[in-house]
C-alpha cells in the first residue's frame, strides 16, 4: 500500500505501536533524550500519541500527549522529564474512535509497592473476558487499553510475590494473545514477549548500558549495537545486577507476523536475524518468478513498493524506472481539496515523472492492497500520463481475513480481496493484469528468519482462536475524550 | 490578600475546587455549552486545571487539561464534546508539586456498571489510610487525587448495592473529611456534600432542568434560578423521576469554613443564606469598631479588600477612595521584571493613584494577610507615593494554623503571624500601626447564615481529628507528570 | 462607557494609539524591556497591534504584530531584539475594516539617511491631500496609515536639509491635524506633538536615560520620574549631546482633547498638570450638582464610572455601592453565548451584587453612552436584581459630532445621543431619569490644567476646520491583508 | 546534495523563489485554492516564507508570513483571501541574516493607478545602484526585496505611461539581471521574464483560465495543462481581452540557469521541452562513461542522487541498490542532537541499509557538492555499514564560482572544490575514487532543450556583467525584524 493514502484515506492495514527502554547503570543519565531519538526511528509504528517515563532513583516523570514525537516533546518538556537511570517510550496507533490523550502510554501508576510503568505494543485476545472478570471484582478502568487488564492483574499477583518478575510470570497463564511489552519499576526494567513472538522485540547495548526496541532501526538510530532478539515467551530483566532471562513460557512454536516484513517494519531494520529490505526484494523476485509480463518498466508505489519493484526489476531483466515524485512538504495540515479538485487532479501530493511512464507498458509494483482506493487512482495517473500498459503486481497474498494480534485491519467488507475475485479487481482497478504472490512464496521471504510465521489475515489459520466477545454490560466503555 | 500576587508569588490561600452539574429532562441539551459558562464563573475557585464530562443518553464525553477555561476549551472542543442531558464540569487548583494532566477532573471511569464521572471539591482527611488500604487489596491509582479514592471505594460497594446512591451512601461511612461531590452515572446526576458541610454546595433550576453549583454566582451567570443550598451531610439524586434527597448522614452540626465569607466566594454570591458582599462589609464594619484611627481616606487592596474597606469607612466616617489601579492586560505570558526593575518599580502590575495618596492619613484594608510579602510592597508603594501615614486593618484574624479541609494553606513556617508577633509584623510590614478583626467578631460576619463555622486556621480547633499520616511504600506516589 | 462591551459589542469611542521613546546615553541598555513594560501600561490605548523597534549603534532590529502586548512580546522575541541605547514602541487601536498587520507600528524604513523608525499617535486632517499629492510623484505606499505620509514628506525634506530635525520641521507646515510623534534615526531620538496638542505627550528621567511616553503611568511602570510635557508644537530632540527643544511651531492656542480625562487615560496617569482621577471626581460632583435625586446608592458602571460615581456619592451624600462583580478571567478567546443565551443571561462577564441593589434606588454612573447597547443591558440587569428605581448620569455632554483628531467615534447615526432626544434615551434605556454633565462643566473638569480643550465631540466646533474627501482613483486602497 | 543537510547545516545552494498566478475569466472563482495547492508544489524553491494576493473586481486581500505553506495558510487564512478572478501567490528563501516578515511576497502597494501585487523570482545586478539612485530622489524603503525597487521603477515610469505594460516595458530598460515576475493590476495580470531567461516561467490553461508558474510541476498539481514557456524578455498580459505577449525584449541569445536540472527544479518537471528528470540520468550515464569503476551497486544519496544513480547503473550495468533510508517523520521541530551523539550516530535522519552494503564495492552518487560536510558523514556511514570500498560520483562539475542570479551560493571560502583539490576532496571525504561531470557533459543534460544555458558557476563566464557594490550611506539597510 502505499503512504499516500495516509491523507486521503485511511486505508492500509496499521501497526499498532512500538516501544523503547533503556537501563543505564549510570544515574543521570539523559535517558529521555535517548528515548526521544529512539521514538523517531520507530514513528512509523504509530503516529496517534506517543509518551515517554523517565525513572530517577524511584521517581518516575512521564509526559505523554496526542501526536507525532516531534509535537509532542519539545526541548523544555524533555528537560522537565529530567535525568534518570531508566526510561521507557512507546508511539501508538489506534483507530480513530479510540483517539483519545488517556489511552496514551507509557501507562505510569501507584500500587501497593510503588509506582509502575508499561509500554505495550499487541493486542490480547481474551481482553474481554479479563475485563469482565477485574469488573466484578470492583476494578475501575480509567482507558480502554488491553495494557490496564495486563497492569490490574500483575498488580494483583504482585501482592503474593516477592519480585516483579514473578508477578509477571503469574500473570502471563492468565492473559493471552500478542504482547511485547516493557515494564518499568522503581528498580527493574523489564522486557516481555508473548510465547508465540508475534510482535518484533530486541535487546541491544549503548555503551554498556542495557536498551530495547520493537525494531532494531531504533537501536541504529541511538549508535547502540545490537544484541539479540528477545525470545518468544521470554521475560528478560535488567537492574543493578545485570541482565538475566525467565523462560518459563518459552519453548512455544513461534509466530511472527509476516507483514512486518510485507509492510509494518523499517526496511532498514533486521529481525529474527533476517533483513527487511531483503524480505522485500525476494517478495519482488518471487512474484517475477510467479507473474512475468513483458513491460518495459517496474515502477514501485511510493515509498511501499519501491523494494519489492527493485526485486522484480532484477528477477526480470525489466529496467526498473523512478514513475513517481511525492512531494515531501505535504503535512498534516494540508486542506483536503474538493471532490472536483480530487477528480480531476491527484497529484498534489503524488505526480508521476512522464518520461518514465509515457508510451511504455509499466510494471506497477506495490507491497499489498487493501480496499483499493488509493491504487485505482495510482492507476488512473499511470494511464493519464500515457502509459500503454498498467500491470499490476501485489508482493503479498490477497487480503481476506481480520487481525487479533496488534494490528488495525479494515473490516472484512471493506476488504477489496474479500468482496471481488480477481478478475474484477482488475476490473475495478482498470489495469491490464493483476497478480499477488502466492501462499507459499510469503513464507519464504525472510530468508534465514529463525522463527515462525503468523499468516492469518491471508489464510485464516491463526496460531491460537478467535477472541470471544464477551457479554457487556449495557454502558460498558461508552466513554469518549476529546 | 491582593490578587496582584498570583503573579508576583503565590501568597494567598487558595480554594482547591469548584464544580458544576446540570441534568436536562431534554436529550439533545448543549448542556457542554452550559458548564462551559458557569465555569467561567467558578474560575476563581481554581485555575490549574479543568474539565467536563457530557453524558448523551449513557454514553460519556470528557474533556480536561491545565489551564484557565477560555485556554481549555474552543468551540470546537465544546463541539466535540457534543449535545446529551447530564454534564458535570470542574475548576481546580493544586500546589505547583502536583501539577499534572492527570489529576485533572471530572475523573471518568468504567466499572461493572458502566461509566462514572466525579468531580470533587474538598480533601479527606483519612485519604492515608484508605489509600494504603486499598493498594493492600490490588487496587491500582493512576492520579494522587483523593477523588480517586472515593471513586473506588464506590466501586466496591457498588458490587453489592442495587443503586449507585446506595452505594454512595455506603461509602459515605468510610470517608472523612471535606467533600462536595457530584457523581454522574448514565442515567443520574447525585450531589452529595460532607456532614460538615465544609465546602459550599447549591442547587438551581434553569427553566426546568436541574443544576448544581459550588456557588450561587454560576447559577446568576446561566440565569438559573437559585432553589436550595444542599444540606450537610445529604446525597441529592436527579434523574428522570424527578429529584430526591437522601438524609442518612445529615444532623450533625455544620461547619462550614469562614474564609469562603472572608476571601474564597465571589462577592455576589449567596451562601447558606448570607451575601458573601455583606459579609466583607460588616468585616470591615467590625474592623472600624475593633481599631479605630483618626486618618484622611480608606482604601482597599485591590480587588480582595475593597469591600471591607467600604464597610470601614462607612462605620469610621473615613472617606472611601480608590487609591491603586491594576493593570488589567496583564496576564499570565507577562515577563518577569529583573529583581532590579522589581525594585525599583513594583508598579507595572499595579499603581497608585496620588491624587488620592500623598499627603494623607491613610488606612489600608485588606481581606487576610498569608506570607506579607506582598503587603510589604504595597505599603512601600504607599510611602513613595506620599502617605504621611499608613495604617493596615485586616478583616479577619491572625492566620497560625493549617487547613485540612479544601484548601491550600503554606507550612506553618510561611505564616507571617505564626512567625513574629504583632509588634515585629507592624515594623516587618512598616506600617504606623495594624489591626485584625477578633475571632469573636469574624464568626458573626455573615449574619443571617444558616450553619455553623469552622475557624480552624485561626483557632486550630477542628470539628474533626487532624489527619494522621499514614504509613508509605517506599516508593508511593513518586510519580511526576509532565 | 463600560469595559464590558469590549466584547459584547464595540460600544465605546476608542483611543487609536500610545507612544514610548527612550534614550539611552548607555550603549547595550535593555532599552526593548524597558519598552516591553512600558507598552503594558499603554495598553488601554491601543489593543490591536503593537510594536517595538530597537536601535543599537545605528542599527535597527524591529517586531510588532497584531495582538496584546504579552501576546505580541515574548521571551524570546524580546532576546532577539537586543540592547541598544534606543527604543520607540507603539500600541494601536484601529477600526476592524483596517485590521491589518502590516498598519502595526512602529514603521520603519531606509532612506538616504539610512534607516528610520516612527511612532505615531492621532491624525491628520489633510491626509486624503497629501497622498493623492504623493501618489502623483510616483510614490508607492505600503500601508493606509497617516504615519507613512509623514514618512515620505519628512523624506523629501531630508534631501535638502542638514539635519532630520529640520526635516521635520518644515514637514510640519505641510502635515495637518492631531500627532505625537516620536521618530527614531540611527542616532537620534526625537518627540514632536503638532500645535495644537490634541494628543498627550510627556518627557521623564530614568537614571539619567530620557524617555517619551504619550501618560505619565508609562513612566511610574518603569520607575522614571516625570520631567514634563512636551509642549504643542515642540519638537524635542534626545542625543549624544543631551535633550533640546525646537519651538518654531509652538505659540498655538492649545486644544487638548477633553476625553483623554474622561475615558481614555488611565486614573493614575497626570496630564497637563491635572489628574485624570480627580478630574473624574470632579465630574461626578459637578454631576451631583447639576442632577440631584433622591436615592441610597451610588453605583459606578464598572470600571469606567467608578470613579465619578465616588465623586457623586461625596457630593450627594449619597452612600457610594459596590454594585457589579466583573469576571475577571473573562479574555479574548471567550466563546459568545447565544442570542437566547444572552437574553435572559448576561451575567456572565458582568454581575450584580443584590445586596447593594435589591430594593434600593440606585444612581447609576458612567462616564459616556455612546450606542447605549451596553447601558441597556446594564439597567436591565439591575432591574432584575430589584432595584426600585435607577437614575443614570452621565459625566460627560451627549456624544453628538464625529472626531477627526485620533479617536475611533462610530458615525452619527450609530450615536443614541444623535438620534434621540433626553426623553427617548431614556425611555430606550428604561431608566426613572437621566442627567448629562453640561458643556461649562466639562471644561472645568481637569482643575489646574495647562491647556485649552477641544470639545468639538460635543459642541462640533473644532479647533482646525474638517478634513475634506479627496478625489480618490478608482482602486485606491482597496487592500486587505489578513 | 542530499536534503538531509537542510536540518544538519545548510549546505546546499538555495533557489531563492518560486511564483504562481491565475487569471480567470469568471469572478467569485476559489483562485485563492488553486495558488495554495500550486505553491505547494513549489515549495522546494523556497521555504522562509510563502504568500498570496488575490483581486476581487479590482479589491486585493493579500496574506504572507514566515513559514511553509500549511503553517502559514489555514482553513480560516484562505477564506478570508476569499473569491476572486486573479491571485498570485509566491514562495521564498532567503540567507538566514534577511529572515524578515517584512521581505515577505507578495508585495501588494497602492500607488497613482490604485493598488498593484507583485511576486519575484530572481536577482538583480544593478539594484544596488538603482536603489541609491531612488533614495537620492526621497523614496522610501519598507523591505530590503529586490522587487521593491522594480515596483518604485514600475510606478515612477506608470505615471507617464498610458497601460502598465508598457511602464513595465520602459522598466525593463533599467533594471539588469535575473527575474521572473508576475505583477498583478487591478484588472491585469502580468508575467515578465528577463531577456536572458535564467528562471523558469511557463504558461498553462485550467478549464479556460490562464496560469503562470515557475515550473510546469504546479500546473499538474491543479489539473492544468501545460500551454508553453514565456520566452526570454516576454511581456505577457492577461486580461478580459484576452493573453497577449510584448516581445521588446525578446531576441537575445538565452541562458537559462543549468542548476535548475541538476537540482532546483522537481524531477517532474518539464522546462523549455525539456525533462528535468530525464536530465538527471542523462547526467549519470555521462557519469558513468567520464568515471567508470569496477563495483558492486550504485547507490544515490537521498533524494538528490537517485535520479542520476539510476542513469549511471543503466549505463554501467552496475546493479542499481536502495543504499538509504530516511526517517520521514523528522521535521522542522526535530531537537539537535549533542556533538557527542552527533558523532556517535547519525542515523537519526539518515540509516543505511545493511544488506545493499555490507561487504560491497559501492558507487554513491549526489547531484553536487558545495561544502563537502554532509557527504563526509553519508560516507562514514557507508564504512561503518561495511561497505569494502567507496566510490563517490558527482553529477555535475566542480562548483568554484559565486551566483549572481536569484540562488544563494555559499561565499567561496566554503565552497569544498574552491579549497581543495581533486586529490585532497577524495582525502577529505575518504572516498576510494571521486568523479565530477564534466562542463561539456552538463551543457547537454537537457537534451531537446529550446535554450541556451548559463554555467557561470562552474567556469566564471556570466552572460551579464558581475554587479559592482555600490556606495552606501553609513546606516543603508541596517534593519533587522524579527
Amino acid at each position: 500500500m502505499t503512504n499516500e493514502q495516509y491523507d486521503i484515506q485511511n486505508d492500509s492495514p496499521q501497526e499498532k505501536c512500538g516501544v523503547f527502554g533503556i537501563f543505564s547503570n549510570k544515574t543521570g543519565s539523559d535517558v529521555a533524550s535517548q528515548a526521544y531519538l529512539s521514538l523517531y526511528a520507530l514513528q512509523h509504528r504509530g503516529q496517534e500519541s506517543c509518551g515517554i517515563a523517565v525513572c530517577n532513583e524511584g521517581l518516575m516523570q512521564y509526559h505523554s500527549d496526542l501526536g507525532l514525537v516531534p509535537d509532542v516533546f519539545s526541548k523544555e518538556t524533555l528537560e522537565k522529564l529530567g535525568k534518570g537511570n531508566m526510561a521507557i517510550g512507546h508511539v501508538r496507533y489506534s483507530p480513530i474512535d479510540q483517539k483519545s490523550r488517556s489511552n496514551a502510554q507509557p501507562l505510569v501508576v501507584r500500587h501497593i509497592k510503588g509506582a509502575m510503568a508499561i509500554a505495550h505494543n499487541g493486542s490480547l485476545t481474551n481482553a474481554a473476558e479479563l475485563r469482565e472478570k477485574l469488573q466484578m471484582e470492583g476494578t475501575v478502568f480509567h482507558t480502554t487499553n488491553d495494557t490496564e487488564i495486563i497492569i490490574n492483574i500483575v498488580t494483583k499477583k504482585r501482592i503474593h510475590t516477592n519480585t516483579i518478575e514473578n508477578a509477571i510470570e503469574k500473570a502471563m497463564y492468565e492473559i493471552q494473545g500478542a504482547y511485547s511489552l516493557l515494564i518499568m519499576s522503581p528498580t527493574k526494567l523489564i522486557a516481555i514477549r508473548d510465547s508465540f513472538g508475534f510482535r518484533p522485540l530486541c535487546m541491544g547495548n549503548l555503551n554498556g548500558d542495557i536498551v530495547f526496541a520493537s525494531e532494531s532501526c531504533a537501536l541504529d538510530s541511538i549508535g547502540a549495537e545490537f544484541v539479540r532478539d528477545i525470545e518468544p515467551g521470554e521475560i528478560v530483566v535488567a537492574d543493578k545486577n545485570g541482565v538475566r532471562g525467565i523462560k518459563t513460557h518459552c519453548g512455544q512454536k513461534s509466530s511472527m507476523c509476516v507483514f512486518e516484513f510485507i509492510y509494518f517494519a523499517r526496511p532498514d531494520s533486521v529481525i529474527q536475524n533476517a533483513s527487511v529490505h531483503n524480505a522485500r526484494l525476494r517478495a519482488g523476485e518471487f512474484l517475477a518468478e510467479e507473474h512475468p509480463v513483458d513491460a518495459d518498466v517496474v515502477v514501485g508505489a511510493p515509498d511501499s513498493g519501491l523494494d519489492a519493484a527493485l526485486g522484480y526489476s532484477r528477477k526480470s531483466k525489466i529496467p526498473y524506472g523512478i514513475g513517481f515524485i511525492k512531494n515531501r512538504y505535504i503535512g498534516r495540515t494540508f486542506i483536503q481539496p474538493t471532490q472536483e479538485e480530487r477528480d480531476k487532479a491527484v497529484r498534489i501530493k503524488l505526480n508521476t515523472i512522464e518520461a518514465t511512464i509515457k508510451d511504455k507498458k509499466v510494471v506497477l509494483i506495490d507491497d499489498s492492497i487493501i480496499r483499493g482506493t488509493t491504487m485505482r487512482r495510482i492507476v488512473k495517473l499511470l494511464r493519464e500520463t500515457g502509459a500503454k500498459e498498467v500491470h499490476l503486481r501485489i508482493a503479498s497474498p490477497p487480503f481476506i481475513n481480520p487481525c487479533y494480534f496488534g494490528t488495525d485491519i479494515p473490516n472484512r467488507e471493506n476488504l477489496i480481496s474479500y468482496k471481488l475475485n480477481k478478475t474484477e479487481i482488475r476490473d475495478y482497478l482498470s489495469v491490464d493484469s493483476i497478480g499477488f504472490l502466492s501462499i507459499e512464496h510469503v513464507s519464504k521471504i525472510a530468508e534465514n528468519a529463525n522463527c515462525g510465521f503468523c499468516n492469518g489475515c491471508f489464510t485464516g489459520n491463526y496460531p491460537i482462536p478467535e477472541p470471544q466477545a464477551a457479554p457487556k454490560s449495557k454502558y460498558d466503555q461508552k466513554i469518549g475524550e476529546n
